[in-house]
């Protein structure tokens, strides 16, 4: 750098810059980062979500449940972004996999054509049975920026005393606006090796 | 996996499942990666809406300006959204690097304490010339995912035909519902040698 | 500005740049987004090893198809990064869900305890039958920056013309260096209604 | 789902799976965010990097700090994975933004053509001044995953104990491998209003 008086004045200009920025407020910190304590908490959101539909259903009936159903999805889910990779547990069939609001709205509270039916009735997920409880049990959690992955299983206990322990994968991603959405959610049932 | 004849039954279930899924309909891409040709739109949109800004100066004046510089800035920075990391041009002093929207906006059309002032004029950037002509030289584009940066020049001509060529950094950010946004902006004079 | 004449000067200068400057080379791009393409390439690879394991252990043995799994692995899998979410087709009990590279050796080659043997041969997943083809069925591919999910099936069919038909959920994560690793595989056999 | 006595089986069978469950072992963790504090240690580590080359260089000469150089280049930044956006404080030309590893040498040890001469010394940044203290002004830091931008100043000190402060604007990456490198930074000097 050239030392004319025109930079020694710069220089002196950086000096007295220096001493106003070292009085400067507190650094700003914008973070689209996914945390753990996030992943725990939709994964904690999504069962509070599920019980809520199922009592639904139980206290005042299909109507109900459909509702909350929706108000849970269009709350947790991202499809209104993208084609969201949705595998649900005990769907078969070529609609297993599904990617419209309208495939999970079916899966949790049915008619669903490719849930088997439970005594002929047209069911979902959180509609055959009564659940009671719903307890997350993670064994990985991947914070990859503005996405996470946690994969682990799910342990559902009914009014009956009985547990189904899917075995979940979820994805989690970002808004910018700071909301958390699933963008992918596979569900399966423990391998019956019978 | 043992073979008893339920085995057998899920085997075969399996083999028309594929029947099934090999008619099933095209991949669903879901996609937050911001891409090369966005970058240059977000780059041209900004020449854009600078060019706006500047003409409406001339044409109708400081409201109307800053009118259009508050609808580009909402359209084009996260400042709804978070710290937007901003250094202007020609800013000086404690205020050089702003955060916010108000931030902004006296930059483009000022009054900002921060713009050394010509002939008493409490002008902006896009107001104390005008600016005619907007052109983007990359030098880098560096594709991150949801994020994206850009590092080269932009090089203005005013209406009298005189240039000013400042030097940008800019990092882009895609929203989930498809939007990109400029979360930071370095803007620098090239450095002057005497 | 103040229109000084060294700020004159500064002018002339910015404009002798922008000559130069429009003579520079072209955009350096840098790129760390996983594409779709990259994504069906992982996918294509997983299942080449694969068949490649079913070869080496019909054709040389358990040996042989041991060191073939740990290339594959080593080759494929991010566990030298950290913990992979691995849960297997056909694994149960508490050591479903594996996150180690010998947790994947075991299943891919066996013996892996949580594996139901077939007729007392402690055999992995990729030998217990001789697999001759794979195909990928995606359903959903999701290109999320520096990490890529996918979601469908993979259709199997073994020596017998048999076919096996797992669910899968993949998610990939390039690295700097520009290779792409699996972080994330969930993998589960059709939902058995009986 | 059908109440088969087999699905009864499995229902007891996930039951069991649960109890063990509920005893695995704590979750594990992948994580390729960077966080706030890695953001400082980079930072801080550069600027040890700068008074390390500007030591060898008063108390070595030359080569020793042309080896400094090439040290800490190689530890700091992504040259080895694609091209870095750099614009240097000083540079000038066509030539002002590089994207190698030896305009970044150049830069910090010279010579560099695009860099004024002092005095007909053909010195670079590190060794045109004896700098004695580097301290890290931050204003803004945004935590965008598996990168992390921060904008703000640092201020320099020689051994006269005159000062310059640069303005810069820095990206980092996360590498799978753990290891965070410099992919962009732009240095600018406080705009001189004369």
């Amino acid at each position: 750098m050239h030392r004319s008086s025109a930079a020694a004045a710069a220089l002196a200009a950086s000096s007295l810059m220096c001493a106003q920025v070292q009085a400067s407020p507190a650094v700003h910190v914008f973070s689209t980062a996914i945390t753990e304590a996030e992943v725990l908490q939709m994964q904690k959101g999504w069962c509070d979500g599920l019980l809520a539909i199922s009592a639904a259903y139980q206290n005042s009936g299909y109507d109900a449940a459909k509702a909350k159903a929706a108000a849970v999805i269009d709350g947790a889910y991202a499809f209104d972004y993208g084609p969201v990779a949705f595998k649900p547990t005990y769907a078969t069939g070529p609609d297993t996999i599904r990617t419209t609001r309208e495939g999970a709205l079916a899966y949790f509270v049915g008619p669903d054509p490719t849930i088997p039916k439970f005594r002929d009735k047209k069911l979902g997920f959180a509609t055959y049975r009564h659940w009671v409880k719903c307890e997350v049990e993670d064994y990985v959690v991947q914070l990859l920026g503005s996405t996470a992955n946690a994969m682990g299983q799910i342990i559902l206990t009914d009014s009956q005393g009985q547990t189904a322990a899917p075995e979940k994968t979820w994805t989690f991603l970002r808004q910018l606006d700071g909301s958390v959405r699933i963008v992918l959610h596979h569900s399966s049932a423990p391998f019956d090796a019978r």
